[in-house]
This record gives structure tokens, sequence and C-alpha cells, in this order.
């Protein structure tokens, strides 16, 4: 009987998620969305650690939903990806993807309404160096606060990561086995992490505190 | 300049909320989404009204996300479609599509977000004689709180009819001039209205209640 539906993307915070939610003794259903990034190799990941944890996977295509959106992530995007130096005291920089958080969640949840499930799980975590409004306590607490006027389902949103730095992710994430060469962050399309943009800057400096290598292939050192 | 983005299903309310907006003097864009719905006949009613007041339009594909989705209203179902009296009290019918509205405003606001609009307009109407918990004065308020959120786009939920009986909808209609035989409510998948279904019963209800006859064809007087 499925209880929890996690979304992952394939990055280090969710894939790590899945395997904190095992532990946990929980019956998920992975739940993947493929809405035009370019970072589309995040999601060959996801797929890895569903099977490598032996779970059902979903992978939701909403290309033709954020092909409307404007956002540098995306893959039809003009605009460049910035580097981590642009985005420094940004509220919202041009990786931004307009509601993408809360479409995700919501969709998810309607899953979890289809098949019975009480608890949509998600890998926010709030201690980013720029910054999302759709990954704060405050937007967890009031989706919650929504969603609990259903009349039917009863409906919780698990953040387990909201209160963890990204170190304490890797930390968390090494604990539990998570084979992190496995997991995507750059938000570039390459066929290696640049090394460069937002995501990769704060991974490689997670994994510089916690003093261990990164296992993924970068193109700068 | 696009200042508004309204949610138009091609159903009685949401087509008369565009002329209403028109009167208004908004820029709409009209958004509609095929989401796998039985009635998709209700979709050329929206392309109807978009183009006979020459606004731009979009119909967002969402079949490939609610196919993940259980309820009676999707074509894909095996439940059959209830009459209003199976229906009456009952808090959550069938028809109730998992988290189908705030799934729709969510990709409204990113698009409004996208394209610099203020404003997500969507005919949501109270007094229906059964219920939704995503149609509900209270639903809009905290779908609102969630969305001031936003650190750089402020969007406001404009739910012109959410205190509008369906009578006074189809007044309000006649006024601006709406053609209701383009306007389709029947959950059914048929080539008529049905008549007897939850949303045929409360259409006709009112139109009786008006006192001038609907000029949709119906299987049953």
């Amino acid at each position: 009987m499925i209880d929890t539906v996690t979304i992952c993307s394939g990055g280090l915070d969710s894939s790590t998620l899945l395997y904190l939610l095992r532990e946990e003794g929980r019956q998920q259903v992975v739940v993947t969305f493929d809405y035009g990034q370019r970072h589309r190799r995040e999601i060959d990941c996801a797929r890895y650690h569903a099977w490598s944890l032996g779970l059902p996977h979903r992978v939701v295509d909403l290309r033709p939903t954020f092909s409307h959106m404007v956002s540098s992530l995306l893959s039809g995007s003009q605009q460049e990806v910035p580097t981590i130096e642009d985005v420094l005291g940004d509220p919202q920089p041009t990786t931004y993807v307009p509601f993408r958080n809360q479409i995700f969640l919501s969709i998810a949840c309607g899953i979890a309404e289809s098949l019975g499930a009480q608890t949509v799980a998600y890998g926010a975590q709030r201690h980013d160096l720029y910054g999302y409004w759709d990954t704060t306590d405050e937007f967890i607490e009031r989706f919650q606060s929504l969603i609990d006027l259903n009349r039917k389902t009863s409906l919780t949103l698990y953040a387990a990561f909201v209160g963890y730095s990204k170190e304490e992710i890797v930390r968390e994430g090494l604990r539990l086995g998570v084979n992190f060469r496995h997991t995507w962050s750059c938000y570039r399309g390459g066929t290696r992490a640049c090394g460069r943009c937002p995501t990769c800057s704060e991974r490689l400096a997670a994994f510089s505190r916690v003093g261990v290598p990164d296992s993924l292939e970068y193109d700068v050192a």
C-alpha cells in the first residue's frame, strides 16, 4: 500500500530523500517531472535511484505546459544560465521557473489523492545562497494550509530537508549510501557538470566542507 | 500589453467571464486546459469565444498529467458520470478531479508571470448543489495568501463570480450578449447535452429560474 508520493528530480537533495524515506519505512511512489529543463540528464538519475530501490516510478511529461513559461533554466530559452556570481543576493534569479514548485506539488498531491497516499514528500532545502520564494518554510506552511481544505483526503506535505544545509544533506546521503555519481545538479545541459553555475557551486562547496570528493565529473576542477 | 490571464473551460461561467472582463477593459490572454475530460467539446467552445472576442488563446495539453488521476470526469475512467440525485449533499463527488483547480490556477499563474500580467481570472462560482473544496471563498483566499509570497511578481486571483449563483451568471451572460449555444456544460462525452448529470441539471434549473430557454440542445427536455 503506497503511503508516500516522493518528488525526485534526480538531483542530490531529492535523491537522498528517497533513501531517507526508505529508512523511515515508507512505501513510496517516485514522481519525476519532465518539464523541458536544460538538464534533462537528471531524469535518468531519478530513474537510476527508483530502480535501485525497487520503487514504482512515474515520469510526468509537462513539456507542453512549460513551453508557455519563461526561464533561463528551460531548454527553449534564449537566456544563458547565470554563474553563481551573477545570482548572489538576487531574490529571484533568471533560473527561477515561474510557479514550477507549486505546479509540481499540486500535481503530486493529485497523484497522492488518486493513489490513496497520505504524504507528499519533496526535497526543498532552505539555505540557498540565492533565493526562491517557493522553497521556504513559509511557502510550505501556506501550501499545507491550502490543501487542508480538501474535504475527503488529508494530505501532509513533508519537506524533510527544509532545515538542512546542503552540507548536511551530503552528510546524510553519505550515511545512507547514496551513489552521488548518479545525481545531477548542473543547470546547464552539458554532458559533464560545468562547475560554475549556481547549483554546481553550491554542491562543490558542500562536498568541500564535508571533506570528501564529489564523485561526479566536472568540466572545471 | 496583456494584464489578465483568464482561464476559460468553454463552460457557461468562464465563457461569460471573458465578456465581463472585456467590458471591464482588461487585456486578456485566454488559457484552456485539455486534461482528458470526457467533455472535450468544451474546448471548441472556448476556442469560439476567444475567436469571437479576438483574444489570444493558449490550449495547454495536460493529458499526460491527468492520466495519473482518478475521476469519473476523465475519459479514461471506468466510473460512470453520476446523476444530480447521486451527488446531492456529497461533499466530494466522483466528478471531483484531484487537485485540478489548484493545478490549473498554478499553471495560469506561471503563464501570467511569464507574460508580465498582474491578474489571473477564473470562473469559480460558489453556490453548487454539490460541493468541491477548490471553488470556495476560503480556497481562493488561501491560494492568494500562498502566491503573495512571490518576491518578484505580484499576482491577484480574480474570481469575479464567486458570489454569484448560476442564475445570476446566466443573467449576466444575457446582458453581455454571450451566445450560450456555444458553451458546454454536460459532463458526459456525448454529442448532445444529457440533461441529467449534475452540471446539466444546474444549468437547466438556472435558465428555468431566469425564464429564458437554453439555446443548447439536450437529449431530454
